[in-house]
Parts: C-alpha cells; structure tokens; sequence
C-alpha cells in the first residue's frame, strides 16, 4: 500500500509506559527516538502530559508527566524530522502545565476521551490548538459506544473541534474487520474536514489487521509500537506497519536493529504480547485490567476460570 | 459471524508436527483430540501419510506416517464427533498404504500441492475419493501463482477433481487483506461446485485477520491450531476462531483448559509463534526455512543482518 497521505505514529514509550509505570531510562528512550528517527517515521509519542497534583513523580517515572526537558534530553544531538507527541487525558492535564507550541519541543498534543466527554475534549483540543500545537482527539474504547452517541460525539467534534485528527481507538482489542471498517467509513462520512486515525490493540491478533482494514477505507493516521510493546497484548507492531507501507521515505532497517538490541532483553523485565487472558478480554470486549492482574497472580494460568467469571455473571 | 455451513478444521498436531519431526507423544495427542472434541471442532488433522521408503521411522515420529492403529490408539475411549484428517504431499505417499475408508479411522484425505502439481494432486484426491474419503486439495505458496496459472489450476480442480473443498494456503504468511480477498473471490468465481477453505499463517500477525477476511467471502472451511502452534510463527488460533464464530456448537473453554495444562509447558520445547525473523520472511514473501536456520543459530537475534540477505542479492 502506497498513499503520499499516510502518516505513522509510534507510541512506543507512551503505550509500553502504561506497563512500567512510565519509568523507561533516558538511554532507552533515546534509543527508540533514533531508531523512530532513522525509520523515517513521522511521530513519536513519548507519553502522558499529567498534572503532579493528581499523580506523584515518586510512583510513577518521567514519561507520565513529560516535562519539556526531559523531552530535549532525549532529542538532543539526533538528527531527526520525527515530530514529538503527547497525550492528555480528559480531567487530567493542568492546561497551565502547557506551553506555546513556539516555546516547547512538543508538536502535537492527542487528547483521549471516551465518547461522553466529547465536550471536555473539545474544550482541551481548541486550548492547545490555539497555543499552537497539531491536535488529535482519540476517541476511546469505541467498542463500547452506542452508535447514537457515536454520531453526535463524530458531529460534535466535526463542527465545535479544531482537531486536525479523529482516532478510532479499539481500546480493548475486540473490533473485527467488519465492525473497524463500519467504524472507520462511518467517521469518514461525517468528519469532512478532518483525516481519520486508527489505533488498535492486540488482544485478538488483529490489531495489524485492522489498521489495513482502516488504511483501506482511509484512514491516514496510524499507530504503531515497537515489537508491539504497549498495554496487555500491545499495539500494532510498527515494524509490521513499514513492512506493509511501501512509501520510499520508511526503512525497516533500524526497527530491526532496535528490537534485536533494546526490545529482546526488555522482554524478560515486562510481560505484553498474545497470551490468553488478553485473548479473552478482547473476545469478551472488557478492558484488560483484570487480565492484567491476574498474570501478576499465582493463577496466572487458569484460563477457564478466568473465562468463566465474566460468563457466570447474569445481567438482565 | 454465525453461518451455519461453516466447518473448523485443527491441525495442530499436523502442523505443529513440523517443529518436533511428528514426535507428540499419545498422552498429549489424546489430550488435544479430547479437547477439540468437546470444543466442538468439525475436524482434527493429525499429521501426514507419508511412504516409509522416502523417510526414516528413525528420525521421524509416528505422526509422519499416521497407521490407522496408532489413529484408533489415539481416539479409543473419548467420546467425540469430530473427524480425522490425514495430509498428504504430492510424491511422497505410496496409495498402497491407505485403505478404503470403511476399513480406516479416517475421514478426510487433504492433498497438498503447488499450482505446478495440479495435475498430480487431482490424481491423488480422486483416488483418495474413490476409496471412500471426504478429500480436498490445498493449493500451497498460493502467494507465488501466478494469475494465469492460477485460473487454470481452478478451473481444472473444478473440472477434473471430485474434491469437495479447495484451500488456498498462504505457506509464507505474507497475504494482507486485499490479496486474501481477491484470492478467496476469484477461486468462488470459478469452483462453482466446491467449497472454499483457508489456511492462514502467522508470521505477520494476520492469520486471524485473513481468516476472517475468507470468511466474509463466503470461505466455508478454516484451519486453526491451538494456541496458534504451527511451522514457525504458526497459524491461526483455534480459540480465536471459536470467540469469533457464534455458532452454538462450539464451546471455547476445553481449548483455553487444554492451553493451561498442555501448551504453556510446551513452549518450553518448542519455539513457535511471532519472532521478527518469521515476520521478515512474511513480508518478503519468501519460505521460512532460512529462518527457523536463523533461530537455531548463534545469530538468532540478528534481524538486520538476515534481511539484508535478502535484499543485498540482485536478480534480473
């Protein structure tokens, strides 16, 4: 596939920072930056922009907060054209906390919201708009959504929002082809003004699946994380993404060479990737929380039992 | 996705028999027949029937030759409806060894053969047929046919086979949707009296997606393996077919039970599932052997180094 529109995202540091408490060293972050850079993909998101008042910096690592010098410490010195992301949850950033666009390294701020606080995510994405920054609204845990409410988020965010981007984001892993290709065509028939973005997890294999399936129908923007290292199962595997895409200005090459180098050995300190649990999440469309604590669990294993404590509850 | 004709056929015993030469032990081959039993599954595949002139009882197991006693050693005492298939390989097979079938526990003959064996394959499945069995060809490396010879290898299995199922394979895991959309349209356009199955591998993470994909297309046979086992990265996860499928005679938990007790403490021996090497070969539409080499080596990890081997040769 070949489109001059498309663009890749990895989020890598921000998605993987979901599984070690955003605590990734500064020599891995820059390592995976150059990487990024040398691939010749077109962002990279390097975590959350969360307020301290809510989250404290001795539980959690730099990436949850992503301070504006952290940020030059890891860019500094590599050549790069890669454009730095990050991402801001509803009810979560302190505006303050955000510079001008022209006074800091960030280019783009993606904020994710759930279908009912469309508002609260305007709000925050004409803010940083007019502070100057490229801005993504990621719409998330879209499997959940009423198709309604869906219609009126997609309007909402058409007319009242100075987003660029509108990402469908399959946050439990659970989207079939059929469903991401309504999904994505429906968003591509209301937003007209905007380009679409496709994020996807990987619980039931199909998060590359599903990224070409939203490729196909349009979709512009698509996430990508190294070896797929993000929360539970993980995202679609950029090096996968630059295999398929056959834009000239993408190289393979150094993802290889990061992965074999920094990804491998990473393996043996965080668990992500295909493991059953995960599969059930997706299967069931639940948020992979409990499949999270139970493979920190002794019954890490018992994957009939797990199963059958979502199914033996009845909902009327 | 509940369509009523739809039938799944596990070949993990068969597949996954290419990483350890055929060697399952009977506790774990009856193991996995109990559970795809009482799973529901239409089909299980449990290995190849090849001629003991061309390869060594020696150095392969039991599951390289499939006697019709080591069959019923297998299958006695376990209630169950689901149906035995054997493989077969164009060349390797002496017909003398198979019986008819109301002298055999087998149902189901698959002949495997490139588009450039047609000739053979139809051969072999007619007579197969003729002695009674449920048979199908399987059309290998369908990622390398050329259109032409393609159309012509349908037409004639239309023609000439009494197989009741055609299955396009995709051996090097390198169909994305787009082609495996094609694929399965173009052999429904022209096997006007056969059903269409699909035989996915994993090696970019698409063999679920692309299973999906044939089914959509009206595919009536899919191929799945437990917990994915299968040659290098594998194949399409029988338990993600089965959260996929909605028909009611299908019960997901005996696969999750028999993945607890059985698969994890085989990953242990056996190395299958998405490594970045499989991958590459995926994405170069190339064979895997060089990369189950690879994995085998001191250089296991050495991606760059291995995709360069590819690319570095100049043809004309």
């Amino acid at each position: 596939m070949f489109r001059e529109k498309i663009k890749v995202l990895d989020c890598t540091i921000r998605d993987g920072g979901l599984m070690n408490k955003h605590d990734f060293d500064l020599r891995f972050v820059r390592e995976v930056y150059k990487a990024i850079s040398e691939a010749g993909v077109d962002y990279m998101e390097i975590g959350y922009k969360n307020s301290r008042k809510l989250f404290s910096t001795k539980e959690f690592g730099k990436w949850k907060f992503c301070d504006d010098e952290d940020i030059r410490r890891v860019i500094e010195g590599i050549q790069s054209k890669t454009k730095i992301s990050v991402m801001v949850d509803v009810d979560r950033v302190d505006i303050e906390d955000v510079l001008p666009k022209k006074d800091s390294p960030v280019d783009m701020i993606r904020v994710a919201a759930y279908v009912k606080d469309v508002d609260k995510a305007i709000y925050l994405v004409n803010h940083f708009a007019e502070k100057g920054y490229e801005t993504t609204v990621n719409i998330m845990a879209i499997s959940r959504a009423l198709d309604n409410e869906l219609t009126e988020c997609l309007q909402q965010l058409e007319k009242e929002s100075k987003a660029q981007i509108i990402y469908i984001v399959d946050s439990f892993g659970s989207l079939y082809q059929e469903t991401a290709e309504f999904l994505i065509k429906k968003a591509r028939s209301i937003l007209k003004t905007k380009e679409i973005g496709m994020h996807a997890h990987n619980n039931q294999q199909l998060a590359f699946g599903n990224t070409i399936e939203a490729i196909i129908h349009e979709a512009n923007y698509v996430d990508g994380s190294i070896f797929g290292l993000g929360r539970a199962a993980g995202n679609c595997p950029t090096e996968l993404i630059l295999g398929f895409l056959k834009n000239p200005k993408y190289d393979i090459r150094p993802i290889l060479d990061v992965i074999s180098k920094e990804f491998i050995p990473l393996q043996k300190k965080i668990e992500w990737g295909y493991f059953i649990p995960y599969a059930i999440t997706g299967i069931l469309d639940e948020h992979p929380r409990t499949a999270i604590a139970l493979r920190e669990s002794d019954k890490k294993e018992n994957y009939r039992e797990y199963y059958e404590s979502f199914t033996s509850e009845v909902e009327e």
